[in-house]
């Protein structure tokens, strides 16, 4: 990296309680140790995967497939490419055409729902993709697809998931600040996921403009 | 980053049953949701932060510091310097002279010691800083220093965690694979952590070799 380059951080703040997927089992992240009793600080996490700004690998979805941190440290980063689906409920395959997509790409589904992060409404609905435009992915052969929403599908059986983990597409959900990213003609997406073996790990997710 | 860099991940896989500072709570990354019973696999981790590849931030050891969310994307990369320590139990500020040490840098310590994580000797004893050793980080400016050991001091008062910290001396404990970096002369340090708001977190580091 250049010392030049300019960073945009993509990472919700990880605090206690953080917002979980309906149904999910609570989220915790206290601290459990005080330096008033004579040692150091210390924090604890309790919390399922898919919390905050994740990602998720193939055995998230494939019963055997890899977990995340069987990928290497190139599979984290690649050419960004952002994708405005504002005022899109249902992703169809004609918003890509608006942007030159290459093989080995991370594309950036932009719908500004991050604002609604630790609200009712985050999680009351979102665009999500149809089948067609989740093909379309694969299709183009892109690496890794992030979004500001809780994911690219709205429902079981999570068809979108489905289609693009086989091909090892890892999925970042729960991005932010792609706003940020719109007047931004050229950056690097970087998403480093702690080395857990695990279906899914929380990552720092972020743009390197160059 | 050039798509001609290579990496070596310097990180330890985070599994479950992860070896923990003596006297500290058993940590546990389990599998909590199976494809079986119809929905996606989770994993659920219940663990303290110091646990594994991970990051201090100043309020690990000082009262009211900055938690480690708090710092910039920048603050997690710099130009990298190995100082290889093998054979030495308690470091003095001496080993420091066989290398360029700029203001801004990653100093990483080389101890061999990663090869005994997961064996009872990991935690048994390791080479630690000396006061003078850790005075004489700080005095060079550096902004990031790793270990690929428990940590910098192997017993209370923890004095040299509380000689860098106060400088934003960020700490780096329990990398892997430094070995590797012996014969490198040139590389950039990257250790993104997990943006929790806590003392401490999770990290992926790697060696960036141009």
């Amino acid at each position: 990296m250049s010392n030049m380059s300019k960073f945009i951080d993509l990472t919700h703040t990880f605090t206690d309680h953080m917002p979980v997927y309906p149904g999910d089992p609570c989220s915790r992240l206290y601290q459990s140790a005080w330096i008033k009793d004579g040692g150091p600080a210390d924090h604890r996490i309790e919390s399922c995967m898919h919390v905050g700004t994740h990602i998720d690998a193939p055995v998230h979805m494939i019963e055997g497939a890899a977990t995340i941190d069987e990928f290497p440290i190139e599979k984290f980063q690649a050419r960004g490419v952002l994708v405005d689906a504002r005022c899109h409920t249902l992703l169809q395959p004609d918003i890509l055409n608006t942007q030159t997509i290459h093989a080995g790409d991370a594309v950036l589904i932009y719908t500004g729902w991050d604002k609604k992060f630790r609200t009712d409404e985050y999680f009351a609905s979102w665009p999500y993709f149809s089948p067609a435009f989740a093909n379309r992915l694969v299709e183009l052969g892109i690496s890794l697809v992030g979004m500001d929403t809780a994911g690219p599908d709205i429902e079981e059986p999570f068809e979108a998931h489905k289609i693009l983990l086989p091909s090892d597409i890892l999925i970042i959900e729960n991005l932010a600040n792609l706003d940020e990213l719109l007047e931004i003609k050229d950056f690097t997406f970087h998403a480093y996921p702690a080395k857990y073996q695990a279906d899914a790990a929380p990552v720092r997710a972020f743009a390197e403009i160059a």
